[in-house]
């Protein structure tokens, strides 16, 4: 019985390697257009799209900002985001637990993305498989919450890995559970000494200014890379 | 492009009918021993392991249970459950999603099944691969917490309608989240009808009364499931 399982490594790679070249094909379009993308990473309930709200909702005024959310089933995160007034797409997995490139760049189709600043892209709770995908973003951003454990970096290695941000939110909620902070960003540090970490509370706001900083400042290298590569290798 | 998408899900077939094939010889394994198996599932910081480690502490004496505990890594839940003096396993999946029947199956080798009253496996944090790995469990559990959205069972409906129970956890942390419990039970109800629910607090101990109540009941009923076979089909 040993083949299906060899049979199956062998489709995965195939399966990643397509994944691969559509998301490298995304990113070549996004870098040409200057657009940050964000691809957020978390549990079911760490908050992913409440972040997202507060975020939209403290956009500088004509901010180029767009949002493709992910889930199994429903509308109901594309729903709550649309009402900040950025374009909002859900993309409706039915049953795969991860987004992939090719969801993403058929969900971006029709968008003028060459006058987008900013596109976040909010992957299926799941702090599993969503790691694997490449989906041409800039950045991963693990999204955690306080109300599950300090051990989730120790538990689920691959992700807090490859982020490059760790959002560490529901902070207004630290009173009243067991949770340590300190122990949860140590945890992180030792899978990857260079993340970054924000501590936040889409409730109280707390921590949304040193994020805005923070992607106000990633947004502006991204615009300028895209100037440099056009100054270097005009069309 | 399409045929390694074909593969794929033929290779899937493969992999998930062989694991029905053990999940079948392991439930017929427990069913003739009289053990109550139970496959917990929710996502990464429901409580899962919390909720074992309170439902261990008020087991009644003598009671012959055991826990098998999922993740990608470490044994950080395996140290946490031993403490309570029943013989604990950690199953480490080193990257996979989910636990399959032939993990459960290696890890209860030598293990006296026979003498097992109920057999707790705690799976891997994620509200959506495990869903469709049968462990030759006699039931579903999945964990939910106040911490996240009501929306949970729309959003991963495959979870709350192959679950016989839904623990509603961290009800103590209520009064400091905008969760609306009653709305969450509807929707769990919209998705499976007959789903059965308890609301629980690992901190405060609140539904642990009723929990224990629903195990006792469901251990004996299988207990006199197996007595009734034996007395039909003697070995």
């Amino acid at each position: 019985m040993n083949q299906p399982a060899y049979q199956k490594i062998d489709i995965e790679k195939k399966v990643l390697s397509e994944n691969d070249r559509i998301a490298a094909r995304l990113r070549e379009a996004l870098g040409d257009a200057g657009t940050l993308a964000l691809n957020f990473i978390g549990s079911p309930g760490a908050g992913k799209t409440a972040f997202l709200e507060r975020t939209l909702e403290r956009l500088p005024m004509h901010t180029r900002a767009a949002v493709l959310t992910g889930d199994i089933q429903t509308e109901n995160d594309a729903i709550r985001l649309q009402r900040y007034g950025y374009p909002v797409r859900q993309i409706t997995t039915g049953g795969c637990c991860h987004l992939d490139a090719r969801m993403v760049e058929n969900h971006l189709d029709g968008w003028p993305a060459k006058g987008l600043e900013l596109l976040f892209i909010e992957n299926v709770g799941n702090l599993v498989c969503p790691t694997s995908y490449d989906l041409g973003e800039d950045a991963k951003v693990v999204v955690l919450s306080v109300t599950e454990g300090e051990d989730k970096p120790l538990k689920y290695p691959g992700i807090f890995r490859k982020a490059e941000l760790m959002i560490l939110n529901k902070i207004d909620l630290l009173p009243h559970v067991p949770f340590k902070a300190e122990l949860a960003r140590e945890n992180a540090r030792r899978i990857h000494p260079e993340i970054e970490i924000i501590d936040t509370s889409c409730t109280t706001g707390a921590g949304f200014d040193r994020w805005l900083q923070w992607l106000a400042a990633r947004a502006e290298r991204k615009r300028a890379e895209a100037m440099m590569a056009l100054a270097t290798h005009p069309v």
